[in-house]
């Protein structure tokens, strides 16, 4: 039933997490279980949709590379339109809305039209998917910052990020980076990132049909190369990788000392 | 009770979110519901405590700026220990438990000695904490990239991170900064970053005693004097800030119309 309210209703920007339908967060989950309308991305697990309402009317906004359903100002329209219709609106986004998920541009939209809008923080695949690989973006020993970056700059960015300064942060995470990851790569490699340094690629994090490829920068490229260009995926470049459960066989001469003495706390610091 | 078991249990490392009880995974606290062992950090909402089962056993591991309960070593061998007595030990720590969490030393240790080690991951406050502000760590016109830095490594640190390369990257978090946002502030500056530059910190994010203010990098010193400086903060430095719902008084003159520009569409990318 679509009326028209006398206020709007309120605009949920809800992270459905990595992958898995049960790392959406429980707020998110709650929220989502009392919505009127579900406008939903292409990366959202379909199992989550199962949790809104019967009646709860579900819109697919979804984009996926260069092919989007809608594009972004026909979403930002939808979302007031529904808004002022509906009590409870949900923008169900995969991973966190706020990293790399256009939340930031629907949700200053809506506010400048006057719509309230409620952030609902999520679990980005920018730290999970090498968590579920057993790597920890973060170390004492091995990476006191990570920098968190999309690939698809690479190719169709106003700008090119900065690799000269993202080479030198100890853990990079590029997410949707396949189509570049030669590239980015070569980039690391010129700025002067060890060809030898461990790389992670993680397809669908988290979900059944994970893939885990544990690599080195130099050998990226061809890691890749078996893998859907288009499918969800999360680049680590680091020597935090070399803690990954696969690792054993790639790196094992090069790191496998190194983690030994990590694992049995012979190189821990104080306390 | 505790007895020894044939196989060792599985040590779970949870994510108990930025604050906010519902702001865990679902996966989190349905595992914290069939624990026989909890032992969990200072920034852990003690509300979560009470969803694991009445007989579970309750364990405070926590560390604040220099007071440490116990120290790693110490944990490490606890979670052994109870992992040799019982099925489901969840170690459960604020935000993700492998962002500046100690969680990839705790795995380690666990795995070398044969304990099974699953990773629950957690919405972390370096994304969330900007985004209850109302500030996304990415935006396409703003920010392609994000870094994330530990404040504790400015004090007492084996190395210093590299400042000149994160003062590069477009939005900056610092988690645990307020003792050296002067100097961190001073450093950034020293690498070029503008003295204008929007900057934002949060404390407490996501909990009723949340506190936000919007200054600018050359304030930031000034702007947390009043703040407690062992306070869980977050601080964000980068143009993303000037979107903060708080900003208008403080930066309206440098950035009020590139942000009216940006709600209007005006300078909208393709899609």
């Amino acid at each position: 039933m679509s009326m028209r309210r006398s206020l709007p209703g309120t605009v949920y920007l809800v992270g459905a997490g990595p992958g898995a339908p049960d790392l959406i967060t429980v707020r998110g989950l709650n929220i989502l279980r009392r919505a009127d309308v579900v406008v939903y991305d292409a990366l959202v697990n379909r199992a989550l949709l199962d949790e809104a309402p019967p009646t709860a009317e579900r819109i697919f906004a979804g984009k996926r590379a260069a092919r989007h359903a809608l594009r972004q100002e026909e979403i930002n329209e939808l979302l007031r339109r529904k808004a002022c219709a509906h009590a409870v609106v949900v923008r169900l986004k995969g991973g966190d809305p706020f990293v790399f998920g256009r939340g930031g541009e629907e949700m200053a939209h809506l506010r400048a039209l006057g719509v309230p809008v409620e952030v609902v923080p999520g679990v980005t695949s920018a730290v999970a998917a090498a968590a579920v690989a057993g790597v920890p973006v973060t170390h004492r020993q091995l990476s006191s910052s990570f920098a968190v970056v999309t690939g698809h700059l690479a190719a169709d960015a106003p700008q090119e990020p900065c690799w000269d300064a993202l080479a030198c942060i100890d853990t990079l995470v590029v997410m949707m980076g396949l189509r570049s990851a030669g590239r980015i790569a070569e980039r690391l490699i010129q700025a002067g990132r060890a060809p030898q340094t461990p790389a992670l690629v993680v397809c669908a994090a988290t979900l059944p049909e994970q893939q885990v490829v544990v690599t080195t920068l130099d050998g990226l490229e061809e890691a890749v190369a078996g893998l859907r260009p288009d499918a969800p995926s999360t680049l680590v470049v680091g020597a935090v990788v070399g803690m990954a459960e696969a690792a054993g066989g790639v790196l094992q001469d090069v790191w496998a000392p190194l983690f030994a003495q990590v694992a049995s706390g012979a190189v821990a610091g104080a306390g």
